[in-house]
């Protein structure tokens, strides 16, 4: 089997801390299990603006478009806020997602049960849980044209950004929610404002005949946005695979996170389109940020950038074993009672990101 | 003193039966408080539909236009859900906003001791939560130009929405919420996108600019959208007054609605620009839809609307006093134990609308 590539970008803030302990599963990848992957790694957000005067460096997404995976850890800080808007380290999150095709974006809202007392929601609300949303990534308001501030005849400004959907990216990210709903309970609920938005109306019509062309077996619901924030903080077990557009899924799939309590255990996947051979572009990276306030001081949770890991050895690399293996590891460790700040509750063991990544090692 | 107009629409599903329990409230007002109102009745939404042909007959809007405040229960349901766009319910109620110049949405999300134990969140979270959001109402995604679903050369559909503010838009619901948290804890936190959309970048720079030349007094904090999706969750008393755009302010008012556990408890008014006698055009509304799955079986709260017209009293009409007497009764009824359907909990007596319509009238 040839070494598989994988692009690390480490990015800002407890991005670089978190990788480092990645690192150390991989190198008991190699020596306990003989997988060997060919690594690169590189520069993206505000430290490679730092170091070459621009978020994506075009050697980062040259490396990117080479490689069969990604990982990423964070973008972002206060250091860049002041940064012309083309400049700030999140242009290059966005500049990669584009420019790999990266239109799925799958985030999974679990409750470990070890974790389910971290939750601000009552146990019964949340033990369990297990959603995944479906979050379009490349288009709708994010990119759509045109966009940016002009100044009118009459002096003011006006500021313009565009959601804009056509039928084929509807249907890609359906499709993607579909098959996704399939291996899991056959349940897809759609979000959308279509009492309001004329491109979520379509959204919905597209999303309707997928599943009666496509996906009879697939039960399909829609909801409206403002209800669907409501209903997740009511009954968030109501619901299994939701799907919706980039900017409604980046609000709802952050308060889905954080029902769990444990936003620092939460992974994420960017999928591409399949290629001949069936291989799809891919990044993985934690739900997290790059939390600037904590970096550096080796406490930040390094838990869901491993499995952001595990996601990419199970979805790129068919390495279920390891996948499995690792989400295992993690699971045990956790059982134990080991904890990192952010999920640290009474009478368990507070450890640091180090302790945290050799316990993981340990176990496997 | 003149009598005051007051523009009734019951509208849709439940909105006519809880409106009943407040012409209860006038009733009394009448007969022991000697307060007489203008009262006018209309129609809006899918009854104005299925009368008129229209969701916001012009007679409608002209009578909302001539009152003093509108007071409006509900609209929407399943059985006008395949008109099309433009009959549908809710454009009669975007269409009295718009045409009322209704820009600014006041939407408490409070939590009343006697009902702590309904919110689906941990009580030490949300007991004694105070949150005022002031959501822009007539401009942003919901208004903006071009907007529709065109047929592109290759067959292809495309859907289009146009997110977009002027500065002044920007100032007069900036003014507003400043002016809202001046009155309460002076601190204002402005929520955007000023990462990813330039439309909120320019909603970034006008209200620091605002804070900066007209009210230094107030603390002004900016938060990504997303982030606030999550902080309502894991520590909403943090929050006093927000300020948002129209699309966010939707979804983040439901999310923090719920976060109450009662929704059946949460009244909002819509204000506009001052006149040069100082008054605002005005509609309140409870913060819960028409509910047609429980219309017309008499088990609704009408508690959000009693307290939306209590509301109604205080802002539009200065009737400060009585304004606090349906409050403290509001809150006495739930003291003494009595509980509609949707905020009932083991050991609470369980009553229908018309009881606790009664009840109020009682306790005043
Ligand atoms: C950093 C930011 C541009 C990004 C987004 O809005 O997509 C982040 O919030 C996310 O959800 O991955
Ligand atoms: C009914 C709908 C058009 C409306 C809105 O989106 O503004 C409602 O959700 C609300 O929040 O008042």
């Amino acid at each position: 089997m040839a070494a598989k590539k994988l692009l690390i970008l480490p990015g800002d803030g407890i991005g670089q801390e978190v990788m480092v302990q990645v690192r150390r599963i991989i190198d008991w990848m190699g020596k306990k299990r003989n997988i060997e992957f060919e690594i690169t790694e590189g520069l993206i957000g505000g430290s490679a603006f730092d170091a070459t005067g621009t978020p994506l460096p075009q050697e980062t997404l040259d490396a990117a478009l080479a490689a069969d995976a990604v990982l990423l850890g964070a973008v972002g800080g206060p250091k860049w806020d002041d940064l012309p808007f083309d400049k700030k380290p999140e242009r290059g999150l966005l500049g990669i997602r584009k420019e790999m095709g990266l239109f799925a974006n799958l985030r999974p809202a679990t409750v470990f049960d070890a974790l389910v007392d971290a939750s601000t929601l009552k146990s019964e609300v949340v033990s369990g849980l297990d959603i995944m949303i479906v979050r379009e990534l490349t288009g709708g308001l994010y990119f759509g044209q045109p966009r940016g501030i002009e100044t009118l005849p009459n002096g003011e400004r006006k500021g313009v950004n565009t959601l804009t959907y056509t039928t084929s990216e509807i249907q890609r990210i359906g499709r993607a929610a579909f098959d996704l709903a399939r291996k899991r309970n056959k349940k897809l609920t759609s979000v959308d404002k279509a009492n309001v938005l004329e491109c979520t109306v379509l959204w919905r019509e597209e999303m309707i005949k997928l599943q009666q062309t496509e996906y009879p077996d697939v039960q399909l619901e829609h909801m409206y946005v403002d209800n669907a924030s409501m209903q997740l903080v009511r009954n968030p077990k109501q619901f299994d695979v939701m799907v919706t557009e980039n900017m409604f899924g980046d609000i709802l799939s952050d308060c889905a996170a954080m029902l769990t309590g444990s936003l620092g255990m939460l992974p994420s996947a960017s999928l591409g389109a399949a290629d001949a051979n069936g291989n799809r572009k891919a990044l993985y990276e934690p739900v997290h940020g790059s939390a600037p306030d904590i970096a550096g001081k080796d406490i930040a949770n390094p838990l869901a950038t491993i499995l952001s890991f595990s996601m990419c050895l199970r979805y790129s690399f068919n390495m279920v074993a390891e996948a499995d293996l690792i989400e295992t590891a993690v699971k045990n460790v956790l059982k134990g009672g080991l904890r990192t700040a952010d999920i640290m509750s009474p009478g368990k063991a507070k450890v640091s990101t180090t302790v945290m990544g050799e316990a993981i090692v340990r176990e496997l």
